[in-house]
């Protein structure tokens, strides 16, 4: 068994030779859940002029300043009503007051709207029986929407509210990163199917794909280097991953495949439990991730090596919710190796309590299906003990978590 | 204004007609994000017959109980080697060792597992020089996956391990809710794009399609009943929202093209500050959603309303996630109404505050900008105190927020 990396160091190391990926443009309304290559920023104001928040009459306040419930104002009647739609602009003039529609922006002059149920209609004249304050009764230019408010922030994962600003604004298309993924899935037992039909790649890929990375091709290779290394050398996206063949005694078919291209950067085999086969390259900026086909041991390799990899590159891709929980049993871990271990959280007497699944077995996808989150051990700590609160990442709900009662 | 109806009430009478999403069937490669139909157990084991952990050699563990460090016992060798591709079965004969790779099945009659260090290779005989355990370095059927674990559950949101789980069970399709949803964008100044570009139903659009909504089409409709009367006529989604025209003082168009409908069930006007002049409709078991065309009052909709709605209803949509904050100013709202406020959460001092973007203007898209999350103030609270701590649902990161240290 060869030296073990610790993740953090490796993490540290490879930010120094990996590029950020590189930028594309997509149409504003296809970038849903992408990562931002831009920040962008508000460029105008909402409303653009003083707008009604209620249906009355736009007036110069001053025009009513001496309104009382004694004493009306009476004001001339402009003809017609000015509607959201309106286009035509008008100016107010002294002594008037013009009907108008929630939504709708004052005409010049106007600087306050009487609420409709507070004035009395006759004729051409409107009689007003309350003072108002300036811009009473309407929304300011800047109030809606605003100049030098942060749509989007580069690095970020574009969202709803993020979609909303960059159509307000205009844009037809954001600058993105191209996020993009090619897996191999390596092993002649995986090509032969011997026992079960293979799933570990697809595993990875949906996990990807949750992340917003774009999975570009997934592809099978037997236990051959050659055929590895002529897979590598056609691949143009930011991440490879090679699942399989990445055994630290026998045939490292992988690892040897990937030093064929000559990375700028390469280490095997990480200070993780399970998943410390891994293999981490640089080849021209972008990463390799050699990873083990059992999924327990892949899934670790992906929660604590590559999401927060990603994240200090500055692609701010999600963290999975967290809760805490008590112990059920204790958890242990080799000292100087970081431990990922599956729990099942669930909840009894108003209380939190994680069960550990398993913890042997790396390639036990029952532990992932009969869990719902995972406890990381630092590598400085040995394990928690049996009844200790411990911080679950949750990648399954808890039953009955969360219903909140309205 | 009329009588404003408790948004809790309004869920729990609107479950009483609305029924589930028809179900369709998707092949399982597509299926990630969707929710499942159908529970889904497990049917088999893994592995299938005991297999090895180790690279070694395969053994009847009786055959080596008198090994020891002085006194190894000698095993005849069986010619070749096991593999995990390997699918040819053989019988281990007593006396005989079998020489094997990590994650080959055990030839029939062996249960131990000799680790390739611990033996002395010699021409067509290997000494072994200590005894093992029965099923020693091997894993039993069971220990990677077993029979009735549930791999998805109904209402579910199908999710990486779920899918792999999918997979291995050789399933090529899976029974999903079509949880689909159209949209129509009601008003002449959407139409006449007055002063800015329509953006609420792109926005409305893109929060649905994070919750794994499929969003099959997106209108446009003038201020006519007829019109939206004849577009409602023509919808087969689960889920129809009407955005505009929905103001509880004039015209009220889209609450009265759904009243045309006759539906089952309708309210007009929810105890809910910004978001009461919503229309909760419930025709033919589907659901009609009216709601305002101001951004911040649509998402209090979605988020107090529908999201809810569609968990107790048995759709495990995902919850926000949580954070608990010190709030910097007061939050009032009107009792009797569930007041849905914008707060940006920043962290000072290793403490996260919580600073209210403008509570009033439900138009306002730059409070969801300048903001990162939302507080619910229930119905029957007048509001949070300043320096009170709350719970916060974060819809964007808080800065800093979450850098794990390994």
């Amino acid at each position: 068994m060869r030296k073990l990396h610790s993740v953090g160091r490796v993490i540290e190391e490879s930010l120094k030779f990996l590029r950020l990926p590189s930028v594309i443009k997509v149409p504003v309304t296809d970038s849903l859940g992408l990562y931002s290559a831009e920040d962008v920023y508000s460029s105008f104001k909402l409303p653009p002029r003083p707008k009604t928040v209620v249906d009355g009459y736009a007036v110069r306040s001053r025009d009513v300043e001496a309104a009382g419930p004694s004493t009306p104002v009476v004001l001339r009647k402009i003809e017609g009503v000015i509607r959201p739609s309106s286009k035509e602009e008008m100016v107010l003039p002294e002594g008037y007051a013009a009907k108008i529609e929630t939504g709708a922006l004052l005409p010049e002059g106007a600087d306050a709207v009487v609420p409709i149920e507070d004035v009395v209609e006759k004729e051409d004249r409107v009689y007003i029986y309350k003072r108002l304050a300036q811009w009473e009764n309407v929304s300011l230019p800047g109030e809606e929407y605003d100049t030098d408010i942060r749509i989007v922030g580069q690095g970020e994962r574009i969202q709803p509210h993020s979609v909303a600003g960059l159509m307000l604004e205009g844009k037809e298309t954001v600058n993105v990163y191209d996020f993009s993924a090619s897996i191999l899935n390596i092993g002649d037992e995986i090509i032969s199917q011997t026992f079960f039909r293979p799933y570990t790649h697809i595993f990875v890929a949906s996990w990807l794909k949750t992340l917003g990375v774009n999975v570009s091709s997934i592809d099978f290779s037997p236990d051959s280097v050659e055929h590895i290394v002529s897979w590598l050398k056609k691949r143009k996206e930011w991440l490879t991953v090679l699942i399989g063949g990445t055994s630290m005694g026998g045939h490292d078919l992988t690892v040897q495949a990937i030093n064929k291209l000559e990375p700028e950067y390469i280490v095997h085999g990480l200070a993780l439990q399970p998943g410390k086969t891994a293999c981490v390259a640089v080849k021209d900026g972008r990463l390799i991730l050699a990873i083990s086909g059992l999924p327990v041991a892949a899934l670790s390799t992906l929660e604590v090596f590559f999401r927060p990899l990603a994240r200090k590159l500055g692609m701010q891709v999600p963290l999975l919710p967290t809760i805490r929980a008590k112990l059920t049993r204790r958890i242990s871990v080799k000292m100087g190796v970081i431990g990922f271990a599956r729990v099942r959280v669930y909840r009894e007497n108003e209380e939190y309590y994680a069960e550990p699944v398993m913890l042997g077995g790396s390639g036990a996808l029952a532990s992932l299906l009969r869990g719902n989150g995972y406890v990381i051990v630092p590598e400085g700590v040995e394990g928690y003990d049996e009844g200790e609160t411990v911080e679950v990442n949750l990648y399954r709900e808890v039953e009955n978590i969360g219903e909140k009662n309205i």
